[in-house]
């Protein structure tokens, strides 16, 4: 802790023995929140109030002065003021000269300023040093202690002394700073909170389009078709069996989607000779979202084994077995096991079972506390070799499904494909050029350019 | 680190290539374990212990020395001995004086002792600067390497930079100190590693109580009903038919019971007109063990999803539906298919699916790892929004079960209801507050109360 | 942060406001990526370089300088080189005398060489500082920021000091640093990001024997059985009928392979009577790995849950059922209900649904995420506690599914006893033993061993 940047610390009678002053600009929520919590952790704590009578809900241990004076006692300054009333510093500014100001202020929409509220901050006061912090918390995680939310505390600012010292604080307070480099990050920080899931958004956008798309597919194939030509009403699978058309084709797309952009990254690789060329920016984004989207796609394969597991205990299925069998009795005839039949219903289950408890597998070593205790080696070998075994026994899983529908006519109801056989398109692709890039005639130059060669050294000028 | 501390680091040669010395009183188990761990990390050990005869079992780095020599080699001096012995201590108090004592014992029982062991330490040498950590690490961790269990360490003492000074250490070991205030902390800590999951009493007492009550329920009407009235013997339904009417029941309740605390601190602050008053002590407990309500629930729904999906293996429901086919069979008549009751069966199995597959979803963000990495803005989006839904899908579920059934006289065995209904009350009743708070009229004033705004400011004061 | 180990500093006119400059030799990938991290925390950085000409790839708030400029502005210099280059730095040895050298390479394989890189590069330069770190992270998640794979920085070297300033710029890149020790340990750092999952090793050789071993002897019984005896042609068993032989038997296994040696360990101390003598070393190794081979047990009930479920979808099982429906029918007789086979089935499927619901609570909590939030006490109650009684639910439930084929001549195929029958062995002798160490005669003396008392006091010499 840096005893020089303290010019009030010397009248304290035993130094060493006590965290330094802080002072906090406001009594709102968060103001007295923080307050408590750094009380908590040892740190001396003196309000600045317009008001300096004490409101019962301030901490007993804390000082309520006005703003000047409470800012002469502390080397640290939390403005825990709205933006809007921020101008009441600029009268203060000889007093706040030197000091070290937190801005802790969040905003209400995406870019609601121009500026950040920390750089606008640093306009208002040019001699202090500004530090953004602790935006990500809220009041009530610090007050109740169950930091579920988020222990994080994001940290930037343009002076390294000072975001030193509120790192230190926001150590001492149990959460984990991250410093995010100069005050220009302040903009990004004070986005961060309001944000919903940004990196979701397209993989859910897509299998939201995608899931639109199968659905009025399967409606026309399999509801309106069959209500057209044979007068039947089956718009109760609308429930269950169109979802559980839908689950399994979104997610073999969306499984392959995750390993096309490596394929093309390859490919762009070998064409060009040379790595150190930028991807194309909707490839950079691609890779960027893969492991959203392979956590989209297994929650379609999930919702698909749900789905399939009912499959028994619907009232419809129970109909139809049974009226099947009674019609054997009354024709007085029993069939035959067809062996085929049996193997290919047999092993398109277990390549479906293989397939969903690799994906699993995958998902389980995405959780950030598992990732966190594997080297690189084991992770890019669970998620590039055990993902690609998932893929292909996912492919043959659909593949053997299919069985030999694919020739039979009557499974082109208006010369439309089945749904699934759509679904197959994608992971195809990805892995016939995955199977033809492993031949050496590729691989070795692939690897080469990986580790640095390069074909035509233009490129990385 | 702290050059003015230590009174002996001057003698060695090359002060600023080491740590400082470390000398630990007692060679038992968590002494010999610590003092292991420490050489590791560079720190120079010296044991105190009444016999100096050198043990095959410390290790060859450290010396063993007589109390009051090893004490005079270092600034902290880990008390590796239980709290009966403690008294040993007093004549050494002259040497102690100014030393950072690090007191690390465990006692057998929560609260064993009227004052905790740091403090009867704190009072025994008066002089020395006591700090409490590393109690709730095991030796066996310290020494096998493998921290699963946990790598927290409390820490707590009055003096502060005492306490930075084991902290230091603490991290030095690759554990993480988290600064748990002054020494008056020091009996909870003391406690925490006797506690048995404190925040899963209430509801793990509270599914244990309901669990008793709707088993004998069931039990009533499920197997004593027909074996007074129609002779039939179906005691076997206590193996999986009643544990499949009581797990998705107390289910459905317990997640009610999460989101009922917060409708019901809604009603408070709307009637009170400020959010500065204090909730009732019970509704405060409630809320914070909503986590831990919820994940019992989910406990109970994952059950009743494998409980469910058994049901087609079960040689009872073959043999009935194996016999109702030979029936119809012998007949000579096919049932025809019953569109509503298609609707109705598979309504109800996708409801239940969607709502399952929603709630571990929510189970799978509680996950700490997963919390930690979103922020406060999507933590209550999955928390509140996604939570409603499960809700509102799960008494949909149940509803559509129900089905007909509730009009009809047969369903209503000695004049009781059956035990589904009785499930649904308390959901029922969330979803209807929770929407009449979300019209403008409520919801407007709530909000405003929520950001601070007071009808009636008397309570501030 | 230490100020005397800078040289260059003191030229620098706002000393306090600055991080130190770091010097990277080579420019290479990593040696770009982790400076370009470096300035984003607001480090200056010096590129130290053969060819001084600045290339487009190279953040532009660098400079590139020759090896030996770059080395004089700087007291830290990360070597970004690849071993076999190491020779270069010979000649600059007087420059990087006292420096900071922090050796960040890899190998191709484990123990490439005789001694570590890091060693090497201190034999070279025996004036520097070596400090071993970084070898873990990869360019590639520097660069992109989301560091998923793996936060940990392993740190090792034999100048504390130098240690401590390269675990200050691993914080202040939002990594975690990891203490090792001295030099020595470089080796094992290097080796780790080689190894592909150690651990995991053995409970995965073990279940492929096992399962090897299981799956022939399965195919004997019932798929060349009934061809050779019956001629039927069950082949196509392969796919679902003998793995879901195999899961549960592995599976049943590998969880009581995981609390024999903690049976094992007991008899150990209770016949030596001390705790204090070294278990064999197969023990040890067994004990470190309980949690894999739980986790792999794990593993194998999943899969058998779903072999199980799906049961009802197969075509063969729709065929078996609706062939005995129909020849119920047309031999004009309904069988009554077993009530002894309903309780029997009932009762097993039970017992499985909630040890697998016990054994997913066990995987849930060895997240490390959870495990690092429940105390010692807590974990083993879980683990221990929890754990035998998923153990004791699994044997029951497959003694149960035996129900009375035990005594069944027609079970013993070739004389042979059913699979499921030699998976009851290891399972039975554990509980067995367990069940006479809870015996007060024993579970005393064992008690007292493991709280430190010795019957015959010679071991501990």
């Amino acid at each position: 802790m840096n005893k020089n940047s303290s010019n009030i610390m010397a009248l304290a009678p035993n130094t060493s023995n006590k965290r330094e002053t802080v002072c906090i600009f406001g009594t709102g929520d968060f103001g007295r929140a923080l307050g408590h919590k750094m009380i908590q952790s040892g740190y001396p704590i003196v309000f600045g109030s317009r008001s300096t009578q004490k409101s019962s809900l301030i901490p007993n241990d804390a000082e309520v002065l006005s703003h000047a004076e409470a800012a002469q006692k502390a080397a640290i300054i939390i403005i825990a003021i709205q933006r809007q009333h921020y101008n009441f510093l600029t009268p203060l500014a000889e007093i706040l000269h030197g000091k070290v100001l937190v801005d802790i202020s969040n905003n209400l929409k995406i870019n609601q300023y121009p500026e950040s509220n920390a750089e606008y901050l640093a306009q208002l006061v040019p001699g202090a040093k500004v530090v953004k912090a602790f935006n990500t918390v809220s009041a009530w995680a610090l007050q109740s202690g169950t930091l579920d939310a988020s222990r994080q505390v994001f940290v930037c600012g343009d002076d390294m002394e000072a975001k030193q010292m509120v790192m230190d604080i926001v150590r001492a307070l149990g959460l984990t700073p991250l410093d995010q480099g100069s005050l220009l990050a302040a903009q990004e920080i004070e986005n961060y909170p309001l944000q919903l899931f940004p990196m979701w958004k397209f993989p859910i956008l897509l299998s939201l389009g995608l899931t639109a798309f199968f659905f009025f597919y399967c409606l026309t194939l399999d509801i309106i078709y069959p209500y057209v030509y044979e007068n039947k009403d089956f718009s109760f699978f609308i429930a269950i069996s169109i979802p559980n058309r839908i689950c399994p084709i979104l997610a073999l797309i969306l499984l392959a989607l995750v390993y096309l952009p490596g394929v093309l990254a390859a490919i762009i690789q070998l064409y060009r000779g040379t790595k150190y060329h930028r991807f194309p920016d909707w490839l950079d984004k691609w890779m960027l979202c893969r492991k959203q989207l392979g956590l989209v796609a297994l929650a379609f394969a999930s919702l698909h084994v749900l789905y399939t597991l009912v499959i028994p205990i619907r009232s419809f299925v129970r109909w139809r077995i049974s009226s099947s069998t009674v019609s054997q009795a009354l024709n007085n005839k029993t069939e035959p096991l067809n062996n085929t039949y049996a193997w290919l219903s047999d092993s398109y289950l277990a390549l479906g079972i293989l397939g969903f408890f690799l994906f699993v597998l995958l998902g389980i070593t995405s959780l950030p506390s598992v990732s966190n205790n594997v080297n690189w080696r084991e992770f890019r070998f669970v998620q590039s070799k055990l993902g690609y075994l998932t893929l292909v026994l996912c492919t043959a899983h659909t593949l053997v499904y299919g069985g030999n529908r694919f020739l039979n006519p009557s499974s082109y109801r208006w010369y439309l494909p089945n749904a699934y056989m759509l679904s197959l398109i994608v992971p195809c692709i990805v892995l016939v050029v995955k199977f033809v890039l492993v031949f050496p005639c590729l691989d070795k130059p692939l690897t080469q350019i990986r580790q640095g060669w390069e074909r035509n050294p233009k490129y990385s000028k």
